[in-house]
Parts: structure tokens; C-alpha cells; sequence
């Protein structure tokens, strides 16, 4: 054994360049391979097994009977090389015959030899051979050599390779079959289409240099870009754009600035490698390393390494850009560890049918943008980029937070079935499109939808609605990298309010803070315990005025000769409303005067999601212009039960008499008052909820655009007055079961449920 | 300069202690000691400055004008060596006279040195002295070297405190002023008493060791044990009972076992250190290598290894216990980074005045205890820990989140003002406390107190509280390591049955999970985005039955031959008081069953705190024996404000027409059903708002015992019809603010609102 695993690596990798560019068969390659081997490390025998049609097959040999060359086949998973090609992992053996796995094949008559030492050789991460070394005396061997073998079997995936002689070179063996992985629902739908990673994965197709010196300059390049990347990411992540959490960028950067990672790249290099392979043999060192440890905090880290190695990869490969600057060419599932809103709406919205995210959560700006987008999203889907490779098909079932990779015909079909019909139904729903959402009895029921996208108002047309009850001007705020100005808040009113016409837009103010933290407004230190009964919506606008006078300025210039209806989220006390309206009067006054074009009319309302703010309607109906009710909050305060909360979901009903009742006293209320009344939120746009509320007075709705079918198909299948008695007996003697006694009287009723 | 530091160091640490062993005056040997080091570290000049009466004098000197000595005197702050001493901090400069600090003194010959070494001499945190070496050439010195000097300026230390010759021996010079300092109102309360540190700090008296071999044993034994106890924390902190958080721990294993930490210590002993003297050496290394530093992530690391650096100390020093094992003194305040429950009270309750931690939060176990305890605290004070010494006076003044350090009289005697007027109104409300508590016009209002410690019942006679409205019995659970099981739950309500005699005591069931997690019972997993509103309560309960049926069977056991009153938190919807009921049905027919002696009578009530329950009244009132309204956490939700959100602290209060309507409804549905109500929570202890809520027809009240004095009071000096009155007419056209308006009429009607 020569002195240091990297001059023995480097001997021997001389030597394979010599070989791989020199004639002859494959066959007589790889026996002056395995020679140069034996030779370079001082081994008596030194073999190479090839995996040819599902069994691994001794290809050729320094010091093994020759006779068992192509004879002696061992199954994936049989005896020693099987094991070892099977769980991808080295075995390092003092005393080979007494390892569990010892399978004795005689033709080889490695009897003899007593110490073993077998490396897996991987291309793709696909096992496609073995390398072994053996030794008459019973020893281990040392780490170096241990890691001088890898970094050889990392040049054989490339020769056996280019061969074309092993399976795992003309298609994947492992994992192939179908897996069904549950993750935390994100946003509902349902979807199919081809893997592709917003990251993509490289490669390493060549592993053995024409010229050290380039590689390692190729190498410094490439760290000098990676540092400055993260350091960008870093300043990027205070204004809060990516979608990387702040503790994996500090992993990040304490990885890129890691001596110990570049120098064992260079090492490797100085043995020979390429960039690319010396990058991708240290991660393989490091991951092998890493295997046995048990530590979870570990296992974290060691993920973060990847990406970065990955992304020296991509940035040694030249492959910089994500795969929305590629472009999707077809249906398409985007597979990441995470993503920036920004990031997201970067995508083909045509092309892009789900996202699954290794990490995410319910209140991160992409799942927000994404549920406004129509977009499925699966979240929390551990090692989701290892399980997939590019290509795949997937299929994301939003509804149940389940992610079926590579899906078998029967489950496809299945999927699909579901898929039809619920295609069928959008085009029974797009057949009503244009009718009046109107009951049997001539009720008028108003229906709108929320938007919050720029081309959502675009949208308005295809979905039927009569107006946009509920623009969420935060979306803005929530994609953007920093405060979008007084100018750029325009702009997109404007827009939305021409892409309108004379369809109605009720704005809301900014509702930030709480979950939806904008870290170039706040601090961290602003985290709350409860975020969403925190400083938040209108008690931030209030107390930051600032913001909301530009954010009144731009709504009210952006409304010149129109009709603005604005009205301002988390009320809870009048008091609150009428500061929030003397501020839009006061920008009023000052667009007047200087000469700026009014609106024609300003009609202000308040969004009740608090419940104390029912205590008072006596002294804010007067007030209002129009009261529009957001049961998603409400609901959540109403019975103290946070929505992202897994173990709440089953426990309280929309239906429950509480709501219902609560929701009636307003309605009542507001209808004596004169005053509309109008339904925003989740509860609105599912058929019973709608019918419901329609028994209790409520006839105005807006609601997300896929509900928009489902709802007016309901309403028009209703008769209003027999809605409205029932509703009166339900609430003055409430069944124990609401649901089912309002479902078994829809059906009855023939109540178009969806 | 000699090969190494270390050597360096060790030769004239071999010197030093010959020369300190030997004979001769002070004066001599500090001659003999600046030769040594000239001579050992092959410099020109050596000098050494001392404290002495505010100024730093030259006391010795190798290479400087003789006649200088005891005639150079520079100031704090003045010169170099005034700057090395006022700021703690090492110079090392290549030309001593470009520094904007220089300050020439012609008597001392310095004109021919260029480059200037200066360490400060410290002892106790405070500078006694400067040892400075200096060069005719220009040069900088090496890190070796400034360490080498760092650990003769450390011996040198000891040698001038034996002496007793510099000021900062006899007493303290920094600091000693008073500071006012800002934190996190925890528990409120004012108290005042003597700094005693949780964890007591270590002074290192000895620093050059007489047996280099035993001090490495006893450094390696330290270390050993320290681990343990890492290890130990570790594991408690998965059964919830430290009060350290599972990151710091993290961070201690990783710091407990690096080896570069123990390394270094082992070269300072080498050095000729003692154990103690070489943990502090390399601390203050670290310390000031990282002060220039400015990465807030790491100074939060520095301070972890302060604390184990400090932990390393006790365990070398053989102080291993905290101060509760010692005992507290006289009235204390008690300096801590964080505390566990159990931990606060280990403490003697007599002395123990009030807590300030450098951490804490306002959900934390040990703050919940500190508040049934009656002890304030103030969290979120950095650095707390370095800005006190033990023994100094400080002021707690939990309402405001204000500790003063070291106040002047005059501070201080304002501080003793207002604690002694709240003493005077104490004395007076004690004279009431064997009086009824009853209006002027006759009507009986009932008193009682929550609790929750097995020893509040014993205290009922000195509060004067009719019984105990709320037995809060989470606490056993929040202070036990493990899960309590059925025995000792039994135990303790016995207990406080029997102390609470004819009084009656009203169990609540269970109210953990949300912000008061268990770590034994749940997953990291669990926590919750809103843990408010989380899965906790009632709602855990249901879902884990066995933990209520163990509950409930030491409840039914412990009321054996009595009334056991029992009430369920968080109820949201009648079927789950429903359900909650029939399980402790079954567990009476159990007992039944099993001849055991079963409760006289068992009467069921409700917290009323989630809103949605009082939309169901009609149906749950029919099924109650009481209901008890927990103000605090419906007052959060009906505002949808989390009370510990301090941006939202004052914005909405508990005397808005909202709650008091809401609450009325409440008092209307209830005492029409005949079922008693009365008010569980802060609102009630509260002289302004008990009154408002006795005008809305509620006459009970649990709050805490501080407050049975001045609500009995307050109850004594009002006519209830007239505040009837005036309630009707506030509730039916609110005013624009209902504080003032009720706070006037009080004043008019002469309520007494303490």
C-alpha cells in the first residue's frame, strides 16, 4: 500500500485514463484493471462483479480462480457482494467467512482469503456493480484505503458506463414500484403530472481529469460563486423573499465557509477526479460516514450539506438556473425542499399542477399564494427528493395530504376516475355559467369571489362571478422583497378595478402580522405565542399609519371616477373602524385637494371575524356601508380552535348551532339595519354551509372561484322559504346531529349538494 | 521569547511562586517579578501599574526611568493604561505613541519604546491593575505571547490581592451605581431584598499550583462529572422538569464535550495554573476573543459556555448545590438565567421576595408557580447576571418590569414609600377579614380564592375566603417530573379537603396542553401555531380518556363522605360536559362497586371561557349544578387578543361594552335557570370591574387572595340596586369610554376602589 489513499487513488487513476483511452473489448479493460488495482494496492486479489440481468456476475478478476469468471452469479442481497450492492454500504471484513451474509461459491476458491473489503459501484445512485479487494492474513483495512477503493469504483461507474454492459446504465432498478407517502395537507385538488425538481439534480457523467490544475480552478470558481449565492440568500431571507428558513441558511453558511469541505474536495481532485466526481466522492464519504449516526439533529444537517453540494454541483455543471427558467414542457408535479411565493408564481401556471414540499407549513407565504393559485400542495414529505427521480409520475391528492409516486395502473386508474368526475361536474357547473344563481322560489343570491392576484379580476369571466367580494391586498405585500410603494399599490388596483369593469371589487386593507409576517415590516422579536390573536391586520394599520395612508391614497386615486368599496379586516371594537375611516377621508380631502379625480363613491365596511364586535353592531351598523362576515377567523375564535390545529379538525362542525345561531343574531340584525351582509370565507363556498346560511338570511357570497359551480347549481336546485323554516326549527330545538338531520332534508328536498 | 506560551508562561510562573513563597516586602517582590518577566518574555521593558485611590500607579518597572515609580499616576481612562483598566481590555500596539490614547509622561523615559503590550489585572470582574511590556522596535507581539502575559497578569492578581495594596481588593469601583433595568413583567408584585444567584458563583483565589499533576486529576474528575450532569439534564428535560430549554442543552453537550475546550484548559494547567485559575484563563480567552465579534448568534453561545465554564468552576470548587441548599439569609431576590418549577420552590417562601431571570417567558411552568406563590418576577433582563453581584440590593417592581440594581436612597425610599402604603391598606383590609362581604343595601356577595399548591387551603383562615371557587389541579402536574399518578392526586385533594374543612373547594379538571405543555406527556411535534387554541383542556382530556378516569377516581375517592363540586375547563360544545360527566359517573359506580365510601353528593359545573358555549345555554344550563365564567381566557378569545401579546396589552379592556354585555347575557340565562354563576379570573379581583360585574347580576366571585381585601372592601361601601342601575343604563347606550364613567359614578357613590 503506498503511502496516502490519494497517491494510491491517483497511481491507479493514471493507469484506468490510460486504459480507457487505449483499445481493446471491455472485457480485456477491465482485466488490466483489476491488475492495476491488485498491483497499486498491494492486494492479492482484487475483483470487479457487474449487475447483468438481476444478479451481480463476476466480471473479471486479479487473483480468483479464473474459471469463475461469468459463471459465478450472486443475487441482489446474496452472500457479500449481494448485501453490499443491495444496501448500497461498504463491508470492511477482518474475517470474511463469518459475516452472516458469507455465501461460499468453491469455483472461485477464494477460501484462501480471509480479510474483505467490497465497495458498491453506483451510477445515478443505482447500484450496477461491486469492486472488492481480499487478503490472505486476517486484517481490516484502513480507512485511507477504504476511501482510495471508493474513489476507484466511483471511475468504474463511468467506464462500466460507457460499456453499456451493466443494468443500472439502461434503466433504474430500485424503487421503481409505486409508494404511497402521507404529508400535511397544504391546499386542497387534486392533480397528476411528471416529477420535475425546482432544483434540478445533476449528474456526474465524467470522473476522471485531463487537467488537475482546471478542475481545481473550476472548483475555486465555483466555491467563490456558491459563498456569494448564500450570502445573497442570506441578506435576501432579512427581506424576507426566499423560501429557505433562516437556521438552514445558517447551515448554509457555515457549510459553504467550511475549510474542511473545500480541502477534501481539492484532495480529491489532487487524486485525480474531475470537479464534479471529487465534489460528489466527498458527499459519498460524508454520507457513508454519517449512515451510522443516529442523531436526528445530525441527520438535519447532513440534508443541508446535500443541497449545498448539490448546488456546488449545479454551479461546477453550469446548470444555475431552477426549472421555471427551463420551462415545464409538460403537466408537471414540482418536487422541492421549500419555495419563495416569488418563486412559485415564477412557474407556467398552465404546466403546473401540484407541488410537494419536503418542509412547508400552512401559514408560509408560498402555501397562501399557491391556495389562491388553484395549486394542490402536499407539505413535510421527508426525503421526497430521494424517493423521486425526474420524470416520475406523480400524484398529489391534496385533499388527504397524500403523494403517490410512480403509481401503479389500478391506483392511477382509480385516480383518474375521481379526477373524471370531478371533471365532469366542472363542466355541468361551466354548462350554468351565465344563468342567475337564483332559488326556485326567486330568491336573488349574490355570488363573488376572492382574489388577491393581479389576474385573478382577469379571471372573472371564466368563473361567472358578479364581482370580487373580498381582494386580499396583502398578496402584494406577501410576494413581494420589499414594501411595495404608494406607485406599485396603484398600479395593481387600477388593474384589477379595469380588468372588473362594472363588476364590483371590495378591497380589503392589509390584514398582516400574526401568521402573515412580512419580515422586511417586523422584527423577529415580533414572534407571538398567538400569532393569530396577535398584533395584526387593523390593530398594525392603526398603530403604523404610515403604511395604511399610502395604502388609502392608492385605493382612493385608483377608484377616480369609479365606485371604491374598501372595508378593513379584525375589527373588534367601532372605535376601531371610525379611526380607520376618518384616515381614507383624510386622503380624501388631500387627492381633492389637489385636484385629483374621486371616486364617484366611497362605500365602507367591516369585516366581522371578532366576536365581540357582535356586542356592538347597535352602534356600528349605522355606520356601515356593508358588513361582510369572515367565518374562517371567526370560527376559530368563536370556539377558541385553531384551524391549523390536526387534532381539532373533526372536532367542531361549521353546522354546530353555536355558529349557526351566532350567525343568525348578526344577520337579523344587519337586515333590520338595512345593511348587507355578506359570507367570505371556506363555509360560504361548501354546498350545506351555503344552504344554511341561505336559512338564516344570508344571500350574499364570496367565495373562492371552484366553489362558484357547486354553489349556484345548490342554489338554484333550492326553494328559500323551506330552507328558511327548517333552519327556524333547527335553531330553536337543535338536533344532536345538525348535519345530518340539513343533509338527510336536502336530499329529500333534492338539493343539488355537488 | 521562548519556543511556546505555555513555556514561557510555566518558567515564570516557577518563578513567581518561589518569589511569593519567599521573604521580602511587597515592593521587593514586584521588583523581582518585573525582572523575571523582562528576562523570561526577552523584552526591554516590563512594568506594572496599580489601583490604588482611583488611580493606576506605577509600581514596578524593568526598563522604565526608576524614578517614575510611585510617582507616574494615570486616571481611568487615561493614557493606555487608563484605557487598558476602564475597559477591561488588552492593547497591543506596533507604536504606542499613534494611539489616540497615548499620553507621554516624560518622567518615565518611555520616548525610545515603540511597541506596547498592555493586559489588564484583574480580580473579581474588576481591574486592579495593568502589566505592560515594551519593545524599542517596531513590532506587533504574537497571540503566544499576549496569552503567555494574559496568564502572568492572572497570577499577578492573586499575588496583589494578598497583598492588599490595590483598591479593587478591599471593594468594588464599577458599577456600583444604581441601574434600572427593563424586562418582561412575569408575576406582578413589588418586592425588595439582597441578590442571591440561583447558582452561586465561583471567585478563584488560587491561582499557581502546587502539583501540576494533582490539578489536571482534578480537572478531569470535574469535567467526568459535568458531562453526568449534562447528560442528566438532557434526560430530565424529556420529562419536562429543568427550566433550561432543549437548545441550550444542545449546545452544552456540544461545548461539555469538545475536546478543544478541555485541551486548552490542560495547556493552561501545564502552564502551572491551579484548576480553577486555568477554566477561568481559558474562559477569559474565549471572552475576549469573541468580543470583537459582533454575531448576536454567537454571543448567545458565549454566554452558554459561560454558564459551563461557571458549572466547571462549582463542580472544581466543590460548590455543587444552588442556593436554596444553603439557605436563604435575609429577604432575597433571586438571580437566575431560568428556573424549573420544582426548582423555585426548593426555595424558602418566607425569604424568597421576588425572582429576575434572564430568560423566562409568561407561559413558562415556573412562572405560573411564582404566580399562585404571590413571588414577582421580572424575565427578559440580559446580562442580569453580570450587572449584579451577589449580596447588592434590588428593587422588583413586577407591575411595571422594572428592576432596580443598586438603588440610592433616594430610589429607594420611594420604593419603600409606595410598599408601605400598600402595607397600610393591607392592615385595614386584614380588620375586615372575619366581616361579611355584603353590599350596603343587603345583598351577600361570596369570596372565595383560586388555588392550586397543597398548601393554599391551609392559608383560607388568613385570607378570610369563603372556600376555594377554583382548585387549579394542573399544578401537581406542572411541577412533578413524571406523570403524578392516582395515589398522589388522591393524597393532595384529601389534603386539601381536609385543610379547607367545611369551606368548599371546586376542583377543575385538568387544564394542560396548549401553553402549558408537559413534556412527559407530549411530543416536541405537538406544538401548536395558536396553542391558545389549541388541543388542551377538556379537549386532551376527552381524547385521553385514561389520564381524566385517573383524575376522576382519586376525585370521587378523596371526596369520600363529603360534597365533591368538580368543573370541566374549556368546555365549547354541551355534549363534551355531557361526556365528561358520564366518565366520572362510571368511575362513582366503580367506587360503588366496590364498597368504597362515595361522595355525599357530587354537583357538575362548567368553565364558560370559549364564546360558542354561550350560544347553547338552553341546552347545557338544564344539566348544571354551576358555571363558572374564566374571564381570562374568554376575554382573549372574544377580542381574539392573546393576553400575552404586549402590543395589544392596552388596547381593548375588560370594562367595553362588549364583554359586559356578553357576560350579562350569560348572568341573565343563568340565574333565570337558577344555576349559580360566578367569575373565575382576573377581572374579578379587580375593585372597578367586580363592581361593574355585581351591577350586571353576578355575586360571585374566585379570584386570588391578594385580592380578597380590596374587593370586600369595595362590596362593603356600595349599594348594589344602584349600581344595577347604573350598569342598565351604560349597557343600553354605552359611553364613548365606560372606565371613566363607572370610575366617576364610583367616586361619587364613595366605592371604596382601594
Amino acid at each position: 500500500m503506498p503511502e496516502s489513499a490519494a497517491t494510491a487513488a491517483r497511481d491507479i487513476l493514471t493507469g484506468l485514463h490510460d486504459i480507457m483511452a487505449g483499445r481493446g473489448s471491455t472485457q480485456a479493460k477491465l482485466d488490466r484493471v483489476v491488475d492495476l488495482i491488485a498491483e497499486s494496492m498491494a492486494s492479492e486479489v482484487c475483483s470487479i462483479y457487474v449487475l447483468r440481468d438481476g444478479a451481480l456476475e463476476l466480471y473479471a478478476t486479479h487473483g480468483l480462480n479464473k474459471e469463475a469468471v461469468h459463471v459465478t452469479r450472486l443475487g441482489l442481497g446474496e452472500g457479500l457482494v449481494g448485501t453490499i450492492a443491495e444496501e448500497g454500504r461498504i463491508l470492511n471484513l477482518d474475517e470474511a467467512s463469518s459475516h452472516p451474509q458469507y455465501a461460499y461459491r468453491p469455483e472461485t476458491g477464494e477460501e484462501d482469503f480471509h480479510s474483505f473489503a467490497g465497495i458498491p459501484i453506483v451510477r445515478r445512485e443505482e447500484p450496477i456493480g461491486v469492486l472488492t479487494v481480499q487478503h490472505e492474513d486476517t486484517r481490516k483495512y484502513l480507512d485511507v484505503e477504504i476511501e482510495a477503493l471508493q474513489t476507484v469504483a466511483m471511475v468504474l461507474s463511468e467506464l462500466l458506463a460507457n460499456a453499456g454492459i451493466a443494468d443500472g446504465t439502461r434503466g433504474r432498478n430500485r424503487e421503481t414500484g409505486a409508494q404511497r407517502l402521507a404529508g400535511l395537507k397544504l391546499v386542497t385538488g387534486m392533480a397528476r403530472g411528471k416529477a420535475v425538481f425546482h432544483q434540478p439534480k445533476v449528474t456526474v457523467e465524467h470522473t476522471v481529469a485531463e487537467d488537475t490544475e482546471a478542475e481545481r480552478a473550476r472548483v475555486y470558481a465555483a466555491f467563490r460563486k456558491m459563498r456569494e449565492q448564500i450570502d445573497h440568500m442570506t441578506r435576501d431571507a432579512e427581506f424576507g423573499v426566499g423560501g429557505e428558513h433562516e437556521e438552514i441558511l445558517e447551515t448554509y453558511k457555515m457549510f459553504a465557509y467550511d475549510e474542511g469541505w473545500s480541502r477534501r474536495i481539492n484532495e480529491a481532485i489532487d487524486s485525480g477526479l474531475t470537479a464534479e466526481a471529487a465534489i460528489e466522492r466527498v458527499q459519498q464519504r460524508t454520507r457513508a460516514r454519517m449512515r451510522d449516526i443516529d442523531d436526528p439533529l445530525l441527520a438535519e444537517r447532513m440534508h443541508d450539506l446535500e443541497d449545498l453540494s448539490n448546488r456546488l454541483l449545479r454551479i461546477v455543471a453550469g446548470r444555475v438556473g431552477t426549472a421555471a427558467q427551463t420551462g415545464l414542457q409538460e403537466d408537471t408535479i414540482l418536487i422541492a425542499r421549500n419555495l419563495g411565493p416569488a418563486e412559485l408564481l415564477d412557474y407556467d401556471r398552465r404546466r403546473l399542477k401540484g407541488v410537494v414540499l419536503q418542509e412547508g407549513s400552512l401559514t408560509a407565504h408560498v402555501t397562501i399564494v399557491a391556495r389562491a393559485m388553484g395549486v394542490p400542495v402536499v407539505g413535510r414529505i421527508e426525503d421526497i427528493r430521494h424517493i423521486v427521480a425526474e420524470g416520475d409520475t406523480i400524484l398529489v391528492d391534496g385533499d388527504q395530504g397524500i403523494v403517490i409516486v410512480r403509481p401503479g395502473r389500478g391506483i392511477a386508474a382509480t385516480f383518474d376516475q375521481r379526477m373524471a368526475t370531478s371533471q365532469k361536474r366542472r363542466e355541468e357547473y361551466a354548462a350554468i355559467r351565465d344563468k342567475k344563481a337564483e332559488t326556485r322560489d326567486g330568491t336573488r343570491v349574490t355570488l363573488m369571489v376572492n382574489a388577491g392576484l393581479a389576474d385573478d379580476a382577469a379571471m372573472l369571466d371564466a368563473s361567472g362571478a358578479e364581482g370580487i367580494g373580498l381582494f386580499r391586498t396583502e398578496f402584494q405585500f406577501l410576494v413581494a422583497a420589499t414594501l411595495p410603494g404608494r406607485e406599485s399599490q396603484l398600479k395593481l388596483y387600477r388593474e384589477v378595478l379595469d380588468a372588473a369593469g362594472d363588476r364590483p371589487v371590495v378591497f380589503r386593507t392589509l390584514d398582516i402580522g400574526g401568521d402573515k409576517a412580512l419580515p422586511y415590516l417586523m422584527d423577529e422579536k415580533d414572534e407571538a405565542e398567538n400569532p393569530a390573536m396577535g398584533w395584526r391586520a387593523l390593530r398594525l394599520s392603526l398603530d403604523r399609519a404610515a403604511l395604511m395612508k399610502a395604502q388609502a391614497r392608492a385605493l382612493v386615486e385608483a377608484a377616480g371616477g369609479r365606485t371604491l368599496k374598501v372595508m378593513f379586516p379584525m375589527v373588534s371594537e367601532p372605535w376601531e373602524f371610525e379611526e380607520a375611516r376618518a384616515l381614507f377621508e383624510e386622503q380624501v380631502e388631500w387627492c381633492h385637494s389637489r385636484k385629483r379625480m374621486l371616486p364617484t363613491r366611497i362605500e365602507y365596511g367591516c369585516m366581522l371575524e371578532v366576536p365581540s364586535l357582535a356586542e356592538t353592531l347597535d352602534i356600528l351598523l349605522p355606520q356601515l356601508d356593508f358588513l361582510s362576515i369572515g367565518t374562517n377567523d371567526l370560527t376559530q375564535f368563536l370556539f377558541a380552535a385553531d384551524r391549523a390545529e390536526p387534532r381539532l379538525a373533526e372536532r367542531y362542525d361549521w353546522l354546530s348551532p353555536a355558529i349557526l345561531r351566532f350567525l343568525k343574531r348578526i344577520a337579523d340584525q344587519a337586515n333590520e339595519a338595512g345593511v348587507p351582509v355578506r359570507i367570505c370565507g371556506e363555509m360560504g363556498g361548501r354546498p350545506l354551509e351555503a344552504m344554511a346560511l341561505i336559512g338564516i338570511g344570508i344571500e350574499n357570497f364570496s367565495i373562492t372561484p371552484a366553489a362558484m359551480g357547486p354553489i349556484k347549481a345548490m342554489v338554484r336546485s333550492l326553494d328559500a322559504e323551506k330552507v328558511r323554516k327548517k333552519m327556524r326549527k333547527v335553531l330553536a330545538k337543535p338536533p344532536r346531529d345538525v348535519r345530518r338531520s340539513l343533509t338527510d332534508w336536502a336530499k329529500r328536498q333534492k338539493v343539488d349538494l355537488g
